[in-house]
């Protein structure tokens, strides 16, 4: 397989062609932003982190049923995976309040949930991503009941396999960001990235924050954050 | 029916107990807000006709199978309603964008939509009436999972019903928002008003805006627009 042109830089990965037109190749940067854009930074070695973890995760959420668009590593910060055309919403799971849950309920971080959440927000940078339910999301043609309904079942799947999997290593899944996309024979997989950058890591014990909030709010040494989840996934330092 | 003392006065209306632990009586205002209770203003003769529609309306919505609190016009300005426990959600139901939905999705007042929305904000004026979803509302205790469903099949019922009916009096219903509470037997049942206040209303062959919209965006005369409505519901002028 051989790497063409770049399709498209994201804010943390870049994508490029390939000559089989059914896959791309994603290649991860270092570069952090916050605040839909408004704060940018680097955080060294996250770019191979993030591509690794994602890699190793996809793998065990495909060993329990979850389709994801994985196909093979290249290197430590390259992927080839199925391009697929990606659904424009961000869905995201909640087990715990945080961030912008409890910014917009009033409820301190770390408060218990009566159950874990799904919530949809409208993939559209220049509208800020706005949270949207899923009649919304069929009145304006961004998926249709069954693309809903199939996307929330598998998204609650990756919430029982993760909580599970990072509890064994030491860590609570507070909340997480997915994204997903039609392939070209119209099959939903999971996309995207599963990182330090799409979830909240806190550590059981000290529930110290092992995830981009230490860039997004100037906790702290990020790199030391990213690599202590890392290698308790028993990549070694 | 005695009345007895104020328990709440509201933005446009006031709650009063009566004799009847059961009963309360709401007493409508001529104030209008907007944004929030940032724009505060008067509309000449609202209240009467606010009382008297809604009273109206939900007659005719209990003649369609929609459970109501309503019990009893006392005048032009007083109703006796069933006292409930109102659940803290404000039910929007649209049939075309405006508003809020239109600035949120970057769509153009007056846009198609593929299918009428639903949408629950949490009712909190400290948060602004944030916009949640059923999991969400769920996670919270603000409902519960029968509540949503029974509250969701009751407002696409009620605009099933009030669409046909204004359609046939030469109005558009472009959205409405709904109040639903609990009674002492822990029966739903529809709350609160529906008047111009509450539902966008456009003339079918015109396009004006026959709702607060005519207050909130200093239209111009918005005790006419509201009297136009009454009219047309055969209240003579
Ligand atoms: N399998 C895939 N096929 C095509 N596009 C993908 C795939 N997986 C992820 N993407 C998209 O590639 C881009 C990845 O770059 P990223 O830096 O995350 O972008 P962004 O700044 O938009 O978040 C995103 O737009 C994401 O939706
Ligand atoms: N049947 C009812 N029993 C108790 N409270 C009700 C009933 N119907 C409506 N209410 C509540 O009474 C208040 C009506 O006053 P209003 O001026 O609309 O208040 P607000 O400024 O909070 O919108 C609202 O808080 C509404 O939720
Ligand atoms: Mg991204
Ligand atoms: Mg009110």
């Amino acid at each position: 397989m051989e790497q063409k042109d770049m399709i498209y830089e994201g804010k943390a990965k870049k994508v490029f062609n390939t000559d089989n037109p059914e896959i791309v190749i994603v290649d991860y940067k270092d570069d952090a932003t916050a605040f839909n854009g408004l704060k940018k930074g680097t955080i060294a070695g996250k770019g191979a982190i993030n591509n690794r973890m994602t890699n190793y995760l996809m793998k065990v959420l495909e060993e329990q049923g979850v389709p994801t668009h994985l196909v093979k590593e290249i290197d430590d910060r390259r992927t080839a995976v199925k391009k697929v055309d990606i659904v424009p919403l961000e869905v995201i799971i909640r087990n715990r309040a945080a961030g912008s849950f409890s910014k917009r309920l009033g409820i301190p971080e770390g408060s218990d949930l009566k159950c874990s959440t799904l919530e949809f927000s409208y993939k559209d940078d220049d509208l800020g991503d706005p949270l949207i339910n899923s009649y919304m999301a069929k009145a304006i043609g961004a998926a249709t009941q069954e693309e809903i309904d199939l996307i929330s079942q598998y998204a609650f799947k990756v919430n029982d396999v993760l909580k599970e999997f990072f509890a064994g290593i030491g860590i609570e899944l507070i909340d997480f960001k997915l994204e997903f996309g039609k392939t070209a024979d119209g099959t939903i997989v999971l996309a995207d990235e599963i990182s330090p950058d799409t979830c909240r890591f806190w550590d059981m014990k000290t529930g110290e924050k092992l995830d981009k909030d230490r860039f997004r709010r100037d906790l702290g040494d990020p790199e030391g954050a990213y690599k202590e989840v890392f290698a308790r996934l028993g990549f070694g330092a």
